[in-house]
């Protein structure tokens, strides 16, 4: 929280969206000390069916963190992904054959009636179906197969925050689950890998001060660029969305190989850019199109290590103390949540109150 | 072509753009007249394999493409699908089990070197590769063990737009001669489908005029939010990147239940919108979208049947003479390019001159 008078609090816009991006540290010790045996269980049941594909499948904040494990399932375990395209068989009636496949459906609310159809026709169809939700009594987790709880406690502010990393980290044990020996290990590998997470997110919490005078950059923006690539790129596309919901910034997210592909022409002065730099091989991967950006006159604002912050126009140095690669976006997406947070007030409007938007959407 | 008068045409910025626009009947006459038997051949041998995934790999306007032919492959064969993150592959080194998948890598240049890269590895890890591209001579032909040329002729203009439409229906007939019992019917189901595509195509083209009335809606535009349901999707996403690498106006494109699921708070004034309405059950799955929009007094173009445009702001009535809604896509893009063209031309840009863009993109 940016203040430490509670009476401050209430009087500030946003309180609702505040408060529940401050309660991230504390629903990640959660799945570590009480969610982790139960993900493990299910990934010693699921990793037993030997699944061949895996299609995920999601809408809004939950498609991001479906993207996330779309990586992680890739690069760790070998296994073929994709997204759902959910109208195929919600408009089409597509009777796909789904023998071997695992869908993985992620929900905050468990109860978007297109994805409870969608995951019905999956298991129809012969798929091990897994619902990931913030609610275990939810019609989705009904029609599933196997749940995962995220715990993230009730979410209220429209924009989505502390389920979506507690998404991310119910996922990344999930895919760890499945890729170790299980009965030995009894998911303890994984868990170690996270345990340093809820003190790094409340650090980085705490520096709402500075993501604020960051803010101050976008508060006349018509537009914005945000690129990244592997395990990043996934937070660049939550990142876009969220500062879409909440200040309604046209935020467009692309892969840096995209971004050379076409959208660069975008770029130069007239749209600032938010680069996700992961410590890994996803940010040595993402250093020539920051060497382009550079090059180019871009303001370039940079969410990484210091050295990248250091070379761009500005910046949030991430500590990530030997946290590997695939947790990182765990935390990248903290300092973004608290952007879109801090440039929706600069702007002058409040982010527990986007037009048009309700809370389970209600798609057919 | 806009203008009678040849002398025109070198005058006018764009002519490069606008001449392979006006090429596209031919380009999709040539494709059924002489492609089809070498595509309905590929159709054979792949589907002999009798693949049980499969997944697609292309970056900008060919990812447009391979999100098309995702639809087609998911509802005509039933075949699970994904789109493949190339940084798996090319900066993680995963090695992904492939055996029963069938890779189709989509390029243009086929010259990309990461797609290079990623169609290599696939096929080393047992993965049955069908390179689609407008080259074949091109390296990504080379390493893969199916081609299809798509028989656009060369390609100059860096908005890529005949390569688009030609892809859409190669890959159509592909999938087509996919499902058919192949021996028996020769292709021709497929063939006989598309067959009104040329004429329609043509007549489309020649409404030039009517979309630059349509383009001075956008001349202060900043920004435009693009929205279909199913087979109309990789329209509107298509139609996004060419506004984005022409105009630079950013271009959001969203299926419309994701449009529901966040976005929509930018709308309202603030944005205006296109919709494009297939004429099928996409358009009827979109119809609670439009209703929204309209409700909230959206600024609504509709590209799609006159009863659609006729409720809307504006629109472009589409001929589609019976044509099935898995084809329509390959006439729907083409009001939208000449909107990027016209659009561009209005603010005073040149379509030919996108500024950054290489057209064979070197990412690795």
């Amino acid at each position: 929280m940016p203040t430490t008078h509670p009476a401050d609090r209430s009087e500030r816009p946003g309180r609702i969206m505040s408060g529940e991006m401050a309660q991230q540290p504390a629903v990640l010790r959660r799945i570590l000390d009480e969610g982790a045996p139960q993900i493990h269980e299910v990934a010693r049941r699921v990793a037993a069916r030997r699944p061949r594909f895996v299609l995920l499948t999601a809408r809004g904040t939950s498609d991001n963190a479906a993207l996330y494990a779309k990586y992680l399932l890739e690069i760790r375990l070998g296994l073929p992904c994709g997204l759902t395209s959910m109208s195929t068989t919600t408009a089409y009636g597509a009777r796909p054959r789904f023998e071997d496949v695992l869908v993985i459906t992620v929900s905050q609310s468990g109860g978007s009636p297109d994805l409870v159809a969608s995951t019905r026709a999956a298991r129809e169809a012969g798929a091990l179906t897994l619902a990931v939700t913030n609610n275990p009594d939810s019609p989705l987790a009904a029609v599933s197969e196997y749940h995962i709880d995220v715990l993230a406690g009730p979410e209220q502010a429209l924009p989505a925050t502390k389920t979506y990393t507690a998404s991310l980290l119910s996922l990344y044990l999930l895919v760890a689950g499945m890729g170790t020996d299980s009965d030995r290990d009894g998911g303890g590998a994984g868990v170690e890998a996270a345990r340093a997470l809820p003190g790094l997110a409340g650090r980085i919490l705490e520096r709402q001060d500075e993501v604020r005078r960051l803010a101050s950059r976008y508060r006349f923006a018509e537009r914005m660029v945000i690129t990244s690539r592997g395990y990043g790129y996934p937070t660049a596309k939550e990142a876009a969305l969220k500062l879409m919901e909440t200040s309604y910034i046209p935020a467009l997210s692309y892969s840096g190989a995209d971004l050379l592909h076409g959208p660069l022409a975008m770029v130069d002065n007239i749209s600032p850019v938010i680069a996700v730099v992961t410590d890994g091989r996803g940010g040595e991967a993402l250093q020539p199109v920051l060497d382009r950006l550079r090059g180019r006159g871009a303001d370039l604002v940079v969410v990484g290590p210091s050295a990248q912050v250091a070379a761009a126009s500005a910046g949030f140095v991430l500590p990530t103390d030997g946290v590997p690669e695939e947790l990182q976006p765990i935390l990248e997406i903290l300092p973004l949540q608290l952007l879109a947070y801090e440039v929706t007030i600069a702007r002058g409007q409040d982010p527990d109150a986007p037009r048009a938007l309700a809370k389970v959407t209600e798609t057919h």
